[in-house]
């Protein structure tokens, strides 16, 4: 049986780092603050700022809830971007996409101020990312991939990593972020050919492709460690999530997994709360 | 024996291109126009300079060429590369580097807009690279490998590509526009384990490691196609160049293979004049 990499412990020692953090930033009369910008009001978002906020008030941050009606203009809500990425007590901007179709997003996430970004909406913050710039927040998700990882101590140095998936989101900067932990990165994806095997090469393999149980048996090898971040509807279960790995398949076969739910997802708003306790240090010139 | 991939024909048909795009933006006016931004004058830099120079001339461009003094203080130079910036008739610009140590070169490359930004210099070039903006310019070199390995009709979809370097001027780069191109791609570099092997799995191999003559027989077997980015001195023959591949020794192997010198470094000046010319168009509003 595989040993299940859990999120919940990582999420607690990174959150366990930020408390102190945190207490010190307020004894210099700082204290790190979240801005979450949301349009309209679907369940996943509302869902993801709910766990924001808990992580937030769980280490004694601020949050502050900036939410606009789905009719928004683009005007207004330029305005209302820049007024929240001007303001001094906030640190981090967490801002839900997509857009409504009516909004110029790309022009609206320019808006956010790089060393706000702590979800990797700029390019600014690609850029960093991609050029191993230590001020840049890579996004969130694959972030928590290499929290992951590391609190489970899975060697990468001289590894091969396998990621499927080369979204901006998740698959490209964690491609990046493994090849700084000196792995040898190979991205895969819908185009490539012999896809079970090339995915067989990896000692550990990163799915996120989203799309339910697409990794199979055929997909991995003894040894191996698997990290699933796929947050699919399950086709067999209804109203329940499933990742992009057929975890009964594969779980049986490799080292290590990461379960869903209960896996990278659960890292994730301890990544965003940690991003912002970093830009608030970085922004009052204590990092 | 492998066919041998030249720059030269690569660069024609580039510069041929550009010959009627460049006359059609003079018959609107435009005079597309590269600033070329050196401080001392190494003779690398002279070499490349002479090089983009002569391209400019063949397809019809201006240059300028701006040189400072190794003793260039930082406030002088910020100023004098912010003044060029602004300047409304050059809508590229090459900076040679690295520049003097006592600069802040991060600085300095901040202040190029990236709209002129030709050779990727700044991290807003970096992020639109990385998040496949099309208005995003890659730097030259690994441009430059995608332009031989088009002119030359090697298949990249679906194909396993493997990148030897992870240098944000070269290989990181290169793995991205393959990515784009649907080939999947391995990045190794010097903690890959068994690198030869890693090698062997490519149907295309860049190398960009900048270690002369690495790359033996033992990284290549038959059908490959290599492609060369090294410009190093030859140990073997002072006063000449070689790659980072051991041409005589790979060159029996593969199926096809850039040679160096007469490669990648034989393309460069016309990627340069090819992104100058875009630039010069999208500051016009023509693309």
């Amino acid at each position: 049986m595989a040993e299940r990499l859990t999120g919940k412990p990582v999420a607690d020692a990174i959150k366990e780092e930020l408390k102190g953090k945190v207490a010190d930033l307020k004894a210099k009369g700082i204290v790190p603050k979240l801005g979450i910008v949301r349009v309209g009001a679907r369940p996943d978002d509302l869902y993801y700022e709910g766990g924001a906020k808990k992580t937030c008030e769980s280490v004694g941050m601020e949050y502050e809830v900036f939410e606009y009606p789905q009719d928004i203009d683009q005007e207004s809500f330029e305005k209302a971007i820049t007024e929240i990425g001007a303001r001094k007590d906030i640190h981090g901007i967490l801002m839900f996409s997509p857009l409504p179709k009516h909004l110029n997003e790309r022009k609206i996430r320019s808006l956010i101020p790089v060393e706000k970004d702590v979800d990797s909406l700029t390019l600014g913050s690609a850029g960093k990312v991609f050029a191993d710039d230590p001020t840049g927040f890579p996004p969130c998700t694959p972030t928590a991939v290499m929290e992951i990882l590391k609190y489970y101590n899975i060697p990468l140095e001289g590894k091969r990593a396998v990621v499927l998936g080369r979204s901006l989101v998740v698959g490209k900067p964690a491609a990046i972020l493994l090849l700084r932990e000196n792995a040898t990165v190979t991205i895969c994806h819908s185009r490539t050919k012999n896809l079970p095997e090339v995915c067989r090469e990896a000692d550990i393999l990163v799915a996120a492709v989203g799309r339910a149980k697409m990794v199979k048996e055929n997909y991995v090898k003894p040894g191996m460690v698997v990290i699933d971040v796929g947050i699919n509807e399950d086709p067999d279960n209804p109203g329940k999530y499933c990742g992009d790995v057929d975890f009964d398949k594969v779980e049986p076969i490799v080292d290590k997994i990461t379960p869903v739910p209960g896996g990278v997802g659960s890292v994730t708003t301890a990544v965003l709360c940690k991003h912002t306790v970093r830009a608030c240090e970085l922004l009052n010139g204590l990092a």
